[in-house]
This record gives C-alpha cells, structure tokens and sequence, in this order.
C-alpha cells in the first residue's frame, strides 16, 4: 500500500466480527439490554452485478476469498439481539450461497429465492416470517432491511435503526448528497438544480415494525413491485408510517463498482492490521530485536510475549497478526502448534491470519536451499488452513555489506562505461548497516500484515 | 491484489498520460481538428480534505509518491487542444504546488490563489485570464472547470463538453442517482421521495463559453460567493444560459473519503499491468522459459524479444513493466542500460516503472549472501529513479523438493507428536515440481507487477 493515509478522524468501520470475542463482548453492550423484543433482518441478493462490469454479481465477488455478502451476514449475525438474517438470492444462486453459509459457519441464515425486481425479492423475503407451517422463522417485531453489498454496518446504527422503528413504524438511514442534485429537461437541459440543505440521500439499513412493512407490501399495486426502490415510500403511501431518519456515516456506502471492491478491501485490510503480537524465542538477541521492532511499529498496537507459555493463548486470540522472532537456527514446530491453537478457537475462518518469522542471524550465512524448499512447502500447507506464513531474515554480522554509491550509478548513467563495475560499490559502516536492516524490517513486516498477499506466503524475505 | 476482477464490461480509465507517445498519438485524434479555439481549465483545489478524515487535502495525498492533483493536470495537459490548466490552491499550499509542477514537469500549469469558499477560488481562476497586464495566459473561447479530485477523465468527455459550451454557452457532466433522493421534514421525518428517472447528479467537469461564466460571476451575489456550489445555477441565473448536460461514465466519481484513495489507486493499478515486455537472453532455456511465462500471464498483454538489441529500446517506451530472463548467472550491467534509456525518454517520471529479473537456474545453488546484498544495493539505487527492481529464482535441477503432505500436517495437529518431524515430508516428482514451480512463477510476476510495491524491491524471491 502506497496511499499516504495519515491521522484520521474518521475511524473505518469494523468489518462485521474481526474477532470470536467480539460476540461475547456484545453480550455486555447496549444492545442486548435494550431490544428486548425479537428483530430479524432481511438481505436482497439477487442483484446481476450488471452495473459493476463483473460476471460475478458483486455481491458474490470475494475479498480473502470469502465473498462480500458473508462480510454483510455477519455484521450482523455477531450481534446477539439478532435472530435470523434472510438472505434472499436468485434461484441460480441458491446452491452458491448454501456453500457460503457453510463454509464460513452462518448459524442464523435463512436463504429464500429472489423475485424478478427488488421490490419483489425483499417482498418473498418478508413472507418467510409469514409461513406458520414453519416454526424456524417466527415472526419479528422489527424487521431491518439491508443491502448485501454493504458490509460495514456498526451495531450502533443498526441499534438506533431499530429502536427507531419500534417506536415509530419506520426508520431508515439517511446521509448528505455527495453532488448536487439537478431536474433535467426531456431534451437534457437544465431546468434547475435542488437546495442542497433540503435533501438527503436514503441508504440503508432501514427498520420496520414487521407488520407496517408486510401490510404495506401486501397492499402496494403491481406498479410498485416492478418499479419502486423505496420502501419508506411504500410505508408512507400504504400505512401512512413517516419513517424516522437517521445519519449514517459514510462507511455505509453501497459496493457499486468495480472501484469500491478494491475501497472495501482496503479497509479490511486496514482494520485487520491495527495490532500485532509479538513473540520473542528465549534469547537475548530476539528479546531486543522483539523491542526495537515494536518500537518500529509505533502505528499498530503491539505486544511482546515470551514464546511457548501456556499463558500465550490468550493472546493468540487477541490479534490475526504475529511476528516470531528466533535468533538461532530453530524448528518451525511451533508453527504448526500455533496453526493448531488457531483451529481450537476457529481463528483464521473469517480472516486470514498472519505470521512473520524473522529469524536473526549472528553469522554471515549462505540461505541454505533446503531449508528454503521445506519453508515454502510448510507455508503452502499452512495456508490452506488460512494462515498465511512469511519469512525475514535479517543479518547482524560483524562483515561490512557493499552497497551503490549514488554518485558512481550516476557515473555510470552518464558515461556509461562498462569497466570496473566493482568499483561502483561502497561500504558502509556496520552500525549504519544495521540500523537500515532494522528501518526496512519494520518496514516489510508492517507490508506483508497490511497486504495480506496470497502469493507471496513462503518467501524467506531479507533486509 | 486478492480482489476477483472478472471479465469487465466497464474497462477503468486511463489514468492520465500513461506513456508519453499518448501525447503524440492525440496530435491524430479528433480533438485537435475539431477544437480550432483555445481552451483552458480551471481546477479548483482549495479542498482542505476535512471530510476525508486525512491531514492532508486529498488532492495533496500520493500514490505511487505523486500527488493526486498531479494526475489530473497530466489529464488535461497531454491534450494538445487545451492550452493552459489554471490551479487554484489556498495560499499555504502554493510552494508545495510549485514544487508538484516543477518535481512532474508540467507545462502548461498556472498557480493562483484561492477564495475562502468554492466559488471565489473559481473566480480567482477565471480572472487570472482576464489580466492583461498577463501575456502568458490569453482568453480561451471555452474554459473547462473541473475538480482537482477527479483524475480520470477522458479525452472523449472533455471534447464533448467543450464543443457543447461552444455551442451552447454551458455544459455539464452528469451521473444517474446511486440512492433515491429524499426530502426530509425539519424534524428529521421523511417528507416525500424523489421521482429518480427525472433526476441526475451534476458532476464536473463542465464547460462554458469564457465570456458567459466570467459575466455569471461578476454579477452574481454575495450569498452566492459564499454558499452556492454549482457553477451551472450561477450561469443560468445570472446569463439565462441553459446548460446542455452529458453523461459521464463512472469513474468521474470525486476522491472524497480515505476509500476512494484505495479505489484511485486500484483503477491505476490496473491500468499499469495491461502489458508487458519479456526480455530473454539468448540461452534456450531462456527463451523457452519467456514463451512459457507469456502463455501463463495470459491476462496481459505480452510481447517477448531478445535481448540487447539496438531495437529494444521501441518496445521499452511501449510498456512500464519488463520481465528480464536469464538462465546463467550473469551480470547485472543491463538493469543499468536499462535505467539509463528510461532516463533518456523521461519513462519512468509519472509513473513507477517494473523491472523483475527471472533467473533460471540448472543446478541446485545456494544463494550467495555476496549476490543478495549486492541485488538489494542495486535495487535502493534504481528505485530513486522511480524504477522497482524485483528478482525471482526459479530452479530446475534435478533433485527432487520436499513438500508435506496434507495427511501428515492433518496428523501433526490432531495428535500432536513432535516426533519423526521429518517424516511429514513428502516428495513429489520432478516433472510436478517444475509445472508447480512455473506456475508460481506467473503468479508472482504478476503480483509484483500490479502490486508494485515499493518496500519489497530488492528481494530475491523464489519459486
């Protein structure tokens, strides 16, 4: 990642449970205190992902290898007021989206078939609560409707969204508009442009009392159903329901293009990458080395544990990110038992997990190529697991490195002479060697967290 | 990148000039014989970035080290039409602007300094051409106004709005709704919901004719100065000029929060992995191995050519990414040569050129620590120069490679015996190794060369 992102205000949001705790930690938020009444949600996915020029509809396009709209069940299957989450997709779809479900463990799904338009879609997944032969589904008193393709919705808003409908029929989110908004001529001209101050832009989630939103269903004309968007529109016109708005933060927006796959990305990405453990071997050297590091990576939050206590467990579920520091030659034994650890408490299902190994060298070593082979093989089993494993060595020798003398490549560029090549070489001192390999170890640890990159696993990196 | 990019009906733009002979190929293209008047561009870039949760203003923020800003002049600067590209920046930001133009060499720029409010910065930009005192910046006919933050716009849009501004006096880019537009009560209800076919989203850029939008604003009010945001009211207002609107395609969307930063710099990624050149040296295994690697990067565009020849240095100004294969150890004189001919064709100033270096090996070598060092001094001095040097060892010797088995990892974690740790060791044959390891290899090149990521340069990595 090369963008420059600097101190921000605005926080990107949670993408849905980063962590198995988080759940359990809901159990003692607002939410679970307050709604005391059963709220189910419901998810139109039927969408062809025209618009985004994908074949994949985008809401089956993957981030990690986990598509989009399983991001979306899980903001809000997470939370424990939550009782069931309709998930309603195409009829093509139906087996695709059963094999997410398990996959990645979806305890409240419900998937029901989609109908030709929107309307119609959530409108079929409303009637799953209507069916009395079918005691899985009872009905709601809230309903929350929201789009699969938007992800990172926050338990506070979806708690003021319900609230909101509990008390008032109908609620939805709203934020400001983006561009002005102009009536046009049939002849595209201008007829005028609209007060900015005056409108909104409705987004979703929205919330309904479950029976002002059915009875308004059940009552629309066909019209409706086949050309509507809007379902606040729907409880205003039939049950005369004024939905309560409520500003939503911009994370709401909706993956529309191609473009904001790669924004909601970077934001997982982000939001995976704010803290770290790292695990110091025994030895001196590792433990300083383990110091200076977290010294490096002053933007995540950082632990430094001894390896192997059996206390460390708990720390394994505290981070998907982990830095290993051994200084002598070792067993990657401890791999494959952290890799066991993650199964125990199904760590890596949602997420990638991360694990640097940067091994210190006290000694100028040549790599030794077995040793690479079998470091590639354990990081390509390992990764079928999820666990994504790199490697750094860094080298702390007493030798002097060579390195370009800036004005000698110039040299070369200009005059461009093909004799003594060697001579363009320097050497610098080893405490400046040093303190280089330490800038860059910081630097490519704080990369491979952050990127995440699939292909790169098994690569034994040197700085 | 881990996004699934499918088959695309809507191809991201390019973004900006993303080699220099564009330039010289619009000299052909409609544009220069239908605009036979001058036309000049006004980007306001005032924005204090507030809303994007950054210290920086966005259009200050980098990607690939150049600042956002930087890309939309060059979008407007490598048409040979548009005589002059007028940024309004507030006063602080004037040395760092300078320094923009100076560091991207852009030529056609004027700097002037911003109002405290959209509209003033965009009458300060207009006046700039009606001082006469100024020689260097004449009337245009039309002047194009556009956000500094919206860098991929096309020279086809920006034809037709300049000869509908011609024509018309007024034009202006629009985009269909992305939410329903609600009208909301003072007391946060929802009042009623907008018809959407019957309105758009007004976006830039827009044209006008000089003398209409320059009128527009010395008649316009106060109240206008300081709280209006669309230049096509004032024009309508204040001229009776109806504006012709014309849709845009959808990545003229404004870089407004820290997402789009992301998504910018996807969509130019992507644009810079269309092609690439595979250098073979003259061994067959070489060039054997580049046939292969061409086959297997089947989502670029490749072409292979031998090495060293006179007549190389046309495709190196074709592409920005070049894969190097040598089959012996040999010297790394070229990456220099190389260097040098991206300097003397100014190739590598925009935009991040790749250069990955793929040795094949036919004997089972360690690798030198002399080798390694030297490859990563190589690369910290390349990379100055905006070139990203990248290496990658693919080995076909004979000996077989060890790889674990599945069934004896699965073994390893149930278990749990640290036992016979070898014995988990499986090996495959030859034949499966090499297919593995070619496989890989296209994997990786590709990652490096969308990735282009700036702190692995100077790593060897193998496959």
């Amino acid at each position: 990642m090369l963008l420059q992102f600097h101190h921000e205000t605005q926080r990107p949001l949670d993408p849905g449970c980063l962590l198995p705790q988080d759940a359990e930690r809901s159990a003692d938020q607002p939410g679970r205190a307050v709604v005391d009444f059963p709220v189910a949600a419901v998810l139109p996915a039927g969408g062809s992902g025209e618009r985004m020029g994908l074949t994949t509809p985008k809401q089956f396009c993957s981030i990690f290898n986990r598509p989009l709209i399983s991001y979306t069940i899980q903001a809000f299957e997470r939370l424990p007021w939550i009782v069931m989450v309709v998930v309603v997709v195409a009829k093509d779809n139906h087996d695709l989206m059963l094999n997410i479900v398990r996959k990645f463990n979806h305890t409240k799904v419900k998937v029901v078939h989609g109908g030709t338009t929107r309307h119609r879609s959530i409108y079929n997944g409303l009637q799953a609560f209507s069916d009395s032969t079918d005691s899985s589904t009872p009905k709601p008193k809230v309903v929350i409707i929201h789009d699969a393709v938007r992800p990172f919705v926050e338990e506070d808003l979806l708690l003021k969204i319900t609230l909101a409908a509990k008390e008032q029929g109908a609620s939805g989110a709203i934020r400001p508009l983006v561009s002005t908004v102009i009536a046009t001529t049939s002849e595209s001209y201008l007829d005028h442009s609209l007060e900015r101050a005056k409108y909104r832009a409705s987004e979703m989630p929205q919330g309904f009392l479950y029976d002002i939103i059915f009875q308004a269903y059940q009552r629309c004309s066909e019209f409706d159903l086949e050309f509507g968007t809007e379902c606040l529109h729907l409880a205003l016109q039939y049950c005369g329901t004024n939905a309560r708005l409520i500003e939503g933060p911009p994370t709401l927006w909706k993956v529309t293009y191609k473009r904001d796959l790669a924004a909601a990305e970077a934001i997982i990405k982000e939001t995976l990458s704010v803290s770290a453990c790292i695990i110091a071997e025994a030895e001196e050297e590792a433990v300083e080395l383990a110091k200076t590091l977290q010294k490096n990576l002053n933007m995540m939050e950082t632990d430094v544990i001894p390896c192997g206590k059996e206390s460390n467990v708990q720390y394994l579920s505290k981070t998907r990110n982990f830095i290993h520091i051994s200084a002598s030659a070792s067993s990657s034994l401890w791999v494959l038992e952290m890799v066991k650890c993650f199964e125990d408490i199904d760590h890596a299902r949602l997420y990638p997990v991360v694990i640097v190994w940067v091994q210190l060298s006290m000694t100028k070593q040549s790599a030794d190529s077995q040793e690479t082979d079998e470091f590639m093989a354990l990081a390509s089993e390992v990764k079928q697991r999820n666990v994504l494993l790199y490697g750094i060595k860094i080298d702390h020798s007493k030798e002097w490195h060579p390195v370009w003398s800036s004005a000698a490549v110039a040299h070369l560029l200009q005059a461009w002479t093909c004799c003594a090549f060697r001579d363009a070489l320097l050497h610098t001192s080893e405490l400046e060697q040093w303190q280089r390999s330490l800038e860059r170890l910081g630097q490519i640890t704080l990369v491979l967290i952050r990127d995440r990159n699939m292909a790169l696993t098994g690569q034994m990196l040197h700085v």
